[in-house]
């Protein structure tokens, strides 16, 4: 549990960017508030570190588990063409993977994700309707 | 291996991309020709694979120990102050982690590496020290 970090706190300047789906054994899975890519999800460790190398082992491996079952998960739900996975984090430096569904018919095709293009924010119902067919997807 | 596929054939596209640093039991490490982020490098997964997920499991863990191990002697090494890791792979498939050192007091520091930025070549000799620099650094 680290100070300052959003992850660990769980704080409303997580909530700006994205609402929690479940937690798993080792990480939690949310739902990326701007959906300009359909299915765009942050896995972040259960625990604070900063680098893949700094996780125990054993729960390294159980968190790189959570990472590919959730990400088959997502390329099952939503027929995505590729999965995107990053971690930058030079600021927020709690470990957590973006997961992100790319289309190939859709934007930034071809090129990493980027926040530089306009964010899509969906209508409330719309959004809890995502939330909830992720839910049910990896629950089931 | 996959026909026209640059990680697999090995081939002169990939060369102008990357060179060879050394091979791990289920990865290739590559050296990036632009090195605008000192040390940034490629990790290959051995065999042809197009998501995490669809690697064999116990080949994935092994896969993911590599990144780990090759993440850390890249931190120990540069002294950078944060690791990006990215898959993106819309079009070159192959399943490939580009790990990318990144430093407070440089270029694209609190914001994803990207490519749309000038590159910056070293010198050919340059280039191969930081190459055998790091393959020492993998294999002592």
């Amino acid at each position: 549990m680290e100070n300052n970090c959003i992850y660990c706190s769980k704080d409303k300047n997580l909530e700006k960017l994205m609402i929690e789906i479940c937690t798993l054994e080792y990480s939690t899975l949310y739902l990326f508030k701007d959906q300009k890519h359909l299915g765009r999800c942050v896995l972040a460790y259960k625990y604070h570190a900063t680098e893949l190398f700094e996780i125990p082992y054993d729960n390294y491996q159980l968190y790189m588990k959570e990472l590919r079952f959730v990400a088959n998960k997502l390329k099952e739900l939503f027929n995505c063409d590729k999965i995107n996975y990053a971690i930058y984090g030079d600021l927020v430096n709690h470990v957590h993977f973006h997961i992100v569904p790319k289309y190939r018919d859709d934007i930034q095709w071809g090129e990493p994700f980027s926040d530089k293009i306009n964010p899509i924010f969906l209508e409330n119902d719309n959004f809890k309707e995502i939330k909830n067919l992720i839910l049910k997807k990896i629950t089931t």
